[in-house]
């Protein structure tokens, strides 16, 4: 039986979100429907205005509400560095830290052959013809995941700027073990890195 | 920073849904976001339909689409059986079951006397009213979870209801051990429960 229409469809459109199941779908559904609908209808809003709103940054890619992302925008940032992030979400993660006060690129995805998903798909030509225009920079720090699509990233960009221009510094994230993470759950390779890299 | 207000709105109304953190709500933000919006579209389109819709079925109780719901409006239901859950997603799992063939009453909630609902909030008025006035009702199944408030549901809704009929068999779901979990997980009075029902 199906309870009504509208419902299951609210709960097919829910169970598409990335990390939800049917029954978490079904549990937000009917919590949304519960008594008060305010918040459903704050959702549905929010979704509607951002999608006619956000869009890419013209300057580092990210997703913004405006044609420069606030970041690119702040003159307080330290425009000598660069971080190639691969999505908003990595960008957000890394301002969290307050540690890191350059500007960013983001490349709204990884390399990946598999998927037909190489440097033009990614705008690399976007992020070569910068690092190579604005001479104040002076570092491009590759923060993309430590799986093989963000490695082949990494490595293809770190080939192709290296060649372009030998005055900047390339770096990536130092790869360790993670706070609270028990060593037996982490990969060996990650352990190996950590040992060579093992500090007095 | 805050990337854009509408993207910061969108994960605010994410993050509200229950069993959403912040940062499943951020992935989903930019994932709706990404470069096919149609699924934030749909699900925008489906919250505003259900929310216009759906409404409580005027005999059961349940959110549906019509006045009555499909189940309360199909004449191959067992009507000498009424089974009394605390949530249309209870309802929905024992639908999914195909072992239940009768009515339903749906309580949604619980009583809960720190929370201030008691039966009136429940409209258990409703199905006193019904189980007195059906007389082809000849059991109730009392479905609500084994948790103090479902116990306290379940125990006063037994209690009203054979005051008023002596004649209709209450019963409660069986209390066990559920498949694929271990026993060191079950607390002592569900095994209790097990060892007391034990079968050979």
């Amino acid at each position: 039986m199906t309870p009504s229409p509208s419902i299951d469809e609210l709960i097919d459109a829910l169970k598409r979100l990335p990390g939800l199941g049917p029954r978490s779908a079904s549990r937000i559904a009917y919590q949304l429907l519960s008594e008060d609908r305010t918040q459903a209808l704050n959702l549905a809003q929010a979704l509607e205005k951002a999608v006619k709103t956000v869009r890419h940054c013209l300057m580092c890619n990210t997703l913004t509400d405006s044609d420069l992302c606030p970041i690119c925008s702040d003159k307080g940032r330290d425009a000598t560095k660069l971080c190639v992030v691969e999505s908003p979400a990595d960008q957000r993660v890394i301002e969290e830290t307050l540690a890191y006060d350059g500007l960013y690129f983001v490349l709204m995805g990884l390399i990946s052959p598999v998927e037909g998903i190489g440097a033009h798909e990614l705008h690399l030509d976007r992020l070569i013809e910068r690092v190579q225009s604005d001479q104040s920079l002076k570092e491009v720090l590759i923060a993309t995941p430590f799986t093989p699509q963000g490695d082949a990233t990494a490595h293809f960009i770190a080939k192709v700027l290296s060649s372009r221009r030998k005055d900047i510094r390339i770096s990536r994230l130092a790869r360790g073990i993670p706070a609270g993470v028990e060593l037996e759950y982490i990969d060996a390779n990650t352990i190996a890195s950590a040992i060579f890299a093992r500090k007095s």
